[in-house]
């Protein structure tokens, strides 16, 4: 566990590749399958992908475990959610009690849920006049995802909650990224134009007060992120040392992990894109992180829901793959000359 | 079951409608749900479509059942596919021994599968110079297709195997909608630029025969058709009947049905794009139907292997709806004033 943020530096310096051997030999096999070759798009490369990562053939995708990370911020009392701060313990306690929608979407795939919530009285400094966090405090957050990871399972899926966090992710992006803080704002849980515009000018702040303290990615994450999205961050880093396929939800989860290819180019890959949320600005962020998302459905809840909504697609894929026919198998005639 | 074109004809003009009071009732549900209002997007609209058809509140998505229709094509000896003819039937037999992609898929979300082969030793006629069927021939499969559907499930999927469909689906089209030859026609199971060149060639002499006479959407069914795409027609009108939701598969599924909303132009109101096809015609023949596809993985296989990806989906959609809890019973509050 990294105890200063140079050491965390290290660690994502330094990190596992996928095994292209397994790669090879799942791609043999898809090429054998008693279908078109290619004919089955992207739930190829997702079975090539598990195989790569877990080192295994055929694949598994049966024990899959979603993360929940919960966090408050400062910046939520600037009136950029359409919803009350206390929502986010509110939703804590709806995630234990069963009654949320990401309850609904692990229980009907058969995944398991662990909902972490992290210093909800505590929140974070409001990021226009202090760093969000100290160094202690995101370290601490990073290491408490690191923690929660279970690398015995196949596939790992990242989520989170907490009132105005789109703003906070908006920040790393403007800060990573650049352009204008009017590009990476938007509605998030629903606010209005006047809303939007206090999200961007409150990004427009926050430029301004780190300045070229956000010129290194972890300073970025520390300075503006929240410690949901440091958890995140540290679980997406602890996944990809047990080399544990992840799938990321939306913009906010999408945001947290944002710095770590600014350390590391590779650092994402064992990361699959679930799906494009319907706040605006996550296809942007999704391009920059050159990931393809797997669905467009509108969703723009968190939890995890659009990473755990994509746990059968990858399922799909490894059963095509482990348990389909070979040509041979099944006596059906190949490809004419 | 219709005797004649005319008794299939006056069917599809008198189809029941979705049930709005069960729209209602579902919407005004979700409402209370603790989520954003729309956070959910397509899922939330899934849940309503449901509902309405299945006139159940909270619907459905326990019994599904997933139809393949497979048929041979005259055509099919004018090299218009990678394949040779003898694959129909060789599949028929690997989805009877569970080797096929949708076997699997099938077996991972809980559908029940059934295979139709439709006089697999009796192609139709090569559509260039007779029609593909005669009027008894396109009965008799669309009576198979409408016989096969259980009323009593939840949902239901239609999907299809028949070397040389695709092209038999762009002929469909081209009758349809009009256009040039090479706006319907693609790859399909893998022919290069030559035999795209071929497929093209094949629709324009089809047009020509045909002439007049594929100003009737039926008519062009039964001409230009094959036994598996009027099942798949029957089978949607006898779903329509029972009020069963379906989700149709690729770019050959969807060519089937498009026939019926130049009858009846909410024909296909009980009927979801599951996904949009790498046969690039796929979509532009969804623009013409007005269906947005779930999802867009770069699938071409057919098989009703789209639409059974999307169960999944839909058995989200409906555990959210039907399992969520309100705002009041979380005690979570709602949007600040």
């Amino acid at each position: 566990m990294p105890k200063t943020l140079q050491e965390l530096r290290r660690l994502v310096a330094d990190l596992p590749a996928a095994d292209t051997e397994y790669a090879e030999r799942a791609r043999a096999r898809d090429a054998e399958l008693t279908k078109p070759a290619g004919s089955l798009g992207r739930l190829e490369d997702i079975a090539v992908w598990l195989a790569s990562w877990q080192r295994r053939q055929p694949p598994r995708a049966d024990r899959v475990g979603v993360l929940v990370f919960a966090g408050n911020h400062g910046v939520a009392a600037r009136g950029v959610s359409a919803f009350p701060a206390a929502v986010t313990a509110q939703m804590v306690a709806n995630f234990r009690a069963g009654g949320a929608a990401i309850n609904q979407l692990c229980a009907a795939v058969g995944a398991t849920l662990a909902v972490h919530d992290l210093a909800l009285d505590t929140p974070t400094a409001d990021f226009t006049r202090a760093p969000a966090m100290s160094e202690d405090e995101f370290l601490d957050a990073a290491r408490r995802g690191m923690a929660a990871v279970d690398g015995d399972i196949d596939l790992l899926c990242v989520g989170e909650m907490g009132i105005g966090n789109t703003t906070v992710a908006a920040a790393l992006c403007c800060a990573l990224y650049g352009g204008s803080p009017a590009d990476w704002v938007g509605p998030g849980t629903g606010v209005d134009g006047a809303g939007i515009g206090r999200k961007a000018g409150v990004l427009a702040e926050a430029m301004r007060t780190h300045g070229r303290a956000l010129d290194d990615p972890l300073e970025v994450a520390r300075r503006l992120g929240g410690r949901e999205l440091a958890a995140i961050l540290g679980a997406v880093i602890a996944a990809r040392r047990a080399r544990l396929p992840v799938l990321l939800d939306g913009y906010v989860a999408c945001a947290a992990v944002a710095p770590l290819p600014a350390l590391n180019p590779g650092a994402l890959d064992h990361c699959l894109a679930a799906h494009v949320s319907a706040e605006p600005a996550h296809r942007r962020l999704l391009d920059r992180l050159g990931k393809a998302p797997l669905f467009d459905l509108g969703l723009r809840l968190g939890e995890g829901s659009g990473a755990a909504l994509a746990i059968g697609v990858v399922k799909a894929a490894v059963a095509i793959h482990a348990g389909m026919a070979t040509f041979a198998e099944a006596a059906v005639s190949g490809r004419e000359a």
